[in-house]
């Protein structure tokens, strides 16, 4: 997040606090999110757009239309940049300055692969149905050919990538400790609400099962 | 968030649907927001990373460590482009194709203005911190002049952004309308819980005031 407080020390410090290249922890950020935010570079300059996202095996998934040119270029091999954050908390040290965010983050460089074979892109784009939604994909009908011509699907291999964690209190020097002044953690999460039904969902039918966002 | 089901029938239709240059709306989702995706070109390839953000009359805010090398290269003027996001909802359709998310998100395109005058540093840093926790900046010591100088500040202005926000539940065909399958919205939201007190907080303080986020 790299909040004022992150410890400009020194870039050691920086980087044994908060980064981590475990692959484990880095999946575990990857499996609780539900979006990404991909970058690439479009003459010169930069584009930054939200996807829903899911891991499959050792690539991170996306999709859209093919009819948005930024996928193309992508699918045409241009370098991408991804990145899944999740907000755990506000911590409010007795300054602006030691303040931060608790939060999880991965950050993927490589390039994406387009799948272009229609099973494997049915497959991939249920295993994306069934992350955001587990067990999804038992009661949907499959894709048609003419959904998954018309689905752009891109897979980005886990190969380049750095997860940071920050968890716990604010860090600020005793001088800072104002006893007038209340410091701590204001815990965020990504919750869901109660299902609303579709008018067209028959009324005895119960909304399917869904995994805790962010966990 | 640019899913399959984003009526991928006309590009006018996609833009119709979602997508507002309204600045009143923009201004909203941005205020909203905690945290935006920074994206950046670094030898050609590009970058993306999560920075907390605060909208300040027409700029976007962000701030970091001086140490930290991207901001360097945007200080001096990279093009950036910048995401904020909203994720509001699941939206179950009897298809995976239909299926969709409820969001709410505005992409930015500009570059940045390092902020140099330590007095304008300042300010924008305690509107910051007001923004994530409103009223924060009467009860917090001032910074001080070299934690002004180890924070890098960056304001983008709001000229050339797009907002897009889909609500509502899923659109899909009769056809697809499977009397055994539920269909509908299941919102998300990102909530606060319960504060948590440094263990130098006294106990008589009341956490502060503070807003939901994601509203």
């Amino acid at each position: 997040m790299s909040p004022t407080s992150s410890r400009p020390n020194t870039r050691i410090t920086r980087l044994a606090d908060r980064a981590s290249y475990d692959r484990e922890t880095a999946y575990a950020i990857l499996d609780a999110a539900l979006i990404a935010h991909l970058a690439v570079v479009v003459d010169g300059a930069p584009v930054v757009m939200p996807y829903v996202c899911a891991r499959a095996g050792d690539e991170l998934v996306l999709h859209g239309s093919t009819r948005a040119g930024i996928l193309s270029a992508i699918a045409q091999g241009a370098p991408v940049s991804v990145a899944v954050t999740h907000v755990d908390g506000l911590v409010l040290a007795r300054s602006a300055f030691h303040s931060s965010m608790n939060y999880r983050s991965v950050v993927i460089h490589g390039r994406a692969r387009a799948v272009d074979d229609l099973a494997e892109k049915a497959q991939l784009l249920e295993a994306i149905a069934d992350h955001l939604t587990p067990g999804r994909r038992a009661v949907t009908r499959g894709m048609s050919d003419g959904e998954l011509q018309a689905t752009q699907v891109l897979a980005i291999a886990l190969d380049t990538f750095s997860a940071k964690i920050r968890t716990g209190g604010p860090i600020e020097p005793p001088e800072d400790r104002d006893p007038n002044v209340w410091a701590g953690v204001i815990p965020l999460a990504l919750t869901f609400g109660p299902a609303e039904a579709d008018p067209t969902t028959p009324a005895h039918l119960a909304p399917p099962e869904r995994r805790p966002a962010n966990d």
